[in-house]
């Protein structure tokens, strides 16, 4: 039997998925697994791609079944377990044999990890779950691009296609690709958040019920807001639950759980000065979720929460807008994100490159990401509010936006996302600002000094001896 | 002569002022900086104090200088100073005696120094800048208790009081002291930014000048908002620059600078799944409101950013109001992220002895820190906002809240953290929220899985294979 193109350690749901999709695009694979009967159990169920694959015993087993120079990829939980099965794989391989890590490492883990390889290595974040994995992830490679190439040939064919261009991309140097999935989860945060507060207001401040919410959400998915995560909240509110009878939305608690991925992003952030309060108020939102008790204690105390909005209430068309205008705000702060961590870090990030890795595959998927690779590419901006194309969508949804922000709040619905998508806004449109008065109050408590607009620095009030 | 009762190491600006504060309370002091002419420099501009304080040349001369066991406090630069000093220092001294970081670190290498430390060891929190070294600050120890109470009897006298209680006390093990300050600071950004946001309202929905906006913040100062920041807002607005003549806020850039100690607990808080929403808005702000240029160019893009409020403008007494239910939403957020560490680190810090701690010295030193304390110390729980006399506050003041955020938001004015605040308040008593929706989209794309109301756990919707 020849030798397999490709190996792969782990086969968890993603790793088997990512195995079957790579044999399934007709190349070889080697594959094992810590516990034998998994390996077994996955090659036995793997039908007409079972040709394709070869199970081995041990880790040895596996190397030897794999052709020269070797590329095995490594599908085990992040964390210390990537380093395990590191440490136990290295010595089995050649010098020119390349490790790929496709986990959800944290990428100062990958940063790490290749500074230490003794050997070729590489860190993917692959996007866009089990489905993906099994029938096209987005792809977003970081390490040597030369170790890039060797495998983009098997990546790339495997990978999600948007107009037939493969979402699989070398992205930067060390942890660049991990990286960029971390702000890529981010975003997924933010965007899930703003479509729900949007849920709430036609819920609670216009009483829709969970049908009609669907069909607000499968409506606009054939519009400008045509997206993965409006097409399955359409699909969500639409669905029925088996046992009772009712609207799925009614039968699920309403506290969201999280893998910290958003986390992640927003420490990172926090790291890089990087603003992306639409990020962070969708982490925000996610812990208050869990506080159920506090919440009903909450409203029993200060009154119920939302109140209908009558004669306020937003039409379809606001409200539409208003999330597309939110949407696209919470993607300039990611991008502006991955620009600054490009600076810091020296990875020349490509932003329309990262667009475009995104347009297919993952989970925040959409037709805007296609004309924001395009406005990104034409901008002499890393801020997508100041690229063309989207200058003109935000002056035509703005208003909508504030529309919707300001019902919410005058009816007691929580929208903290679209809020700080306005308070973005508002902020990176205002030229004057208020941040005199705080240099006013750290120069008068501290002597911090500030600068004048004559141009002079460190300069102090009247108070300073 | 007879040996000091105390050595203080780093003779910057706050060392300095700390070391003449311990003489003028009595207690003898030896000094100690690395640039021998700045420990005379001081040593001959003590004037009367310099009669209890022992400059000495050289590390071995400091230590010979203290009574026995000593007690040490360094006042150096924060970071890799502070071990230096330590590696050098530890080795000159006894069993006993111990070592103080005063300095501004970060709590986890405080964490770390205590845990490497071969001596005794205390981290401490010192707040209040000069004015507060010099005549008395805040003071948040941590360590161990023992160690604690053996320089108490200093810590005490040269902090500040409030009606004679000593705004000195241990927080609790390891870098407690440390956190608690960060958590102080972060609570510091968020009200200077509330205080920024409503004189942003003044100044460009209301038209006020700055004498009248200092008015307004001078009698704020004399009701419940009483407060450090309150008044020196009213002090700063009310400043003539002396080379214009003109009012100070129209000569000063409205570019925040920072020292990072927002960001720090903006950190923490994600690490602990602390929700601090006003904290992250004000660090946001601050991001922002250095990006000159580009919100120059925002004004040009999307209008001009604030507009006059006519018939909407609030009134006085509700931005009063309003301002009084943002900070309390603000520290209710900043102790139960204190509540988080301390169950996370086993820390048992005692939440009303910290409020205690905060009522003078320090820089968000307020009226209100004394009722916080009383409040805390009665409540069952841990969130000011249940307990009963906050409750009551917020009850009467959120309508205000809600009407300034809707006019700010209406209007073009950015009011992040006040809106924050807001979000967070109305996602705090909204007993049915709306994650249930994104639960289903989590489900959906990913097999998450969700509780159902009956109880079930980890339930799938329909797509579930």
């Amino acid at each position: 039997m020849s030798k397999a193109e490709i190996g792969l350690i782990g086969l968890g749901t993603m790793g088997a998925a990512l195995a079957l999709n790579i044999a399934e695009h007709g190349f070889d694979i080697a594959v094992w697994n810590r516990t034998a009967s998994v390996t077994q159990g996955f090659h036995a169920s793997a039908g007409e791609l079972a040709a394709r694959i070869t199970p081995t015993e041990t880790l040895e087993a596996l190397v030897e079944a794999i052709a020269q120079p070797r590329a095995i990829i490594l599908m085990v939980p992040a964390g210390a377990a990537v380093d395990e099965q590191i440490a136990a794989l290295r010595p089995l391989l050649g010098p020119d044999d390349l490790i790929i890590d496709a986990g959800n490492a944290n990428f100062h883990d990958t940063n790490r990890r290749t500074r230490d390889a003794t050997g070729p290595f590489l860190g993917i974040g692959v996007s866009g779950g089990e489905e993906g994995a099994r029938h096209g992830p987005a792809i977003m490679g970081g390490g040597k691009r030369a170790d890039w190439d060797r495998v983009a040939p098997i990546l790339t064919a495997i990978s999600a296609k948007h107009d037939g261009e493969p979402c699989a991309n070398w992205m930067g140097e060390e942890g660049a690709g991990h990286f960029v999935k971390a702000v890529h989860n981010g975003i997924e945060y933010a965007d899930m958040q703003m479509i729900a507060e949007i849920y709430g207001i036609l819920r609670d401040g216009m009483g829709y019920t969970p049908d009609r919410v669907a069909d607000v959400f499968a409506r606009w998915n054939d519009g400008p807001l045509q997206s993965y995560l409006v097409e399955i909240s359409g699909k969500v509110a639409a669905a029925v639950d088996k046992k009772t009878g009712k609207p799925l939305l009614e039968v699920i608690v309403d506290a969201a759980g999280q893998k910290g991925t958003g986390r992640w992003t927003a420490i990172e952030a926090q790291h890089l000065a990087a603003p992306i309060p639409c990020i962070e108020a969708a982490v925000v939102a996610r812990n208050l979720s869990s506080r159920r008790d506090a919440r009903a204690e909450g409203e029993r105390l200060f009154g119920a929460g939302p109140v209908p909005m009558g004669d306020a209430v937003p039409s379809e068309a606001a409200l539409e807008s208003a999330l597309i205008c939110g949407k696209i705000l919470c993607y300039a702060q990611g991008f502006e994100m991955i620009a600054a961590a490009s600076e810091q870090f020296g990875w020349s990030l490509d932003l329309p490159t990262i667009a475009r890795t995104w347009r297919a595959g993952c989970i925040i998927r959409s037709a805007m990401l296609d004309d924001m690779a395009t406005a990104l590419a034409e901008a002499s901006s890393r801020n997508l509010m100041f690229a063309d194309f989207f200058t003109r969508k935000i002056q035509d949804s703005h208003a909508d936006l504030r529309q919707v922000v300001c019902a919410g709040a005058a009816h007691g619905i929580a929208l903290p996302a679209l809020g700080a998508g306005l308070s973005y806004f508002d902020a990176m449109r205002t030229a004057r600002g208020t941040a005199d008065m705080i240099q006013g109050q750290r120069d008068y408590f501290g002597l911090h000094g500030f600068e004048r607009f004559d141009g002079r620095k460190d300069q102090h009030g009247p108070w300073a001896g």
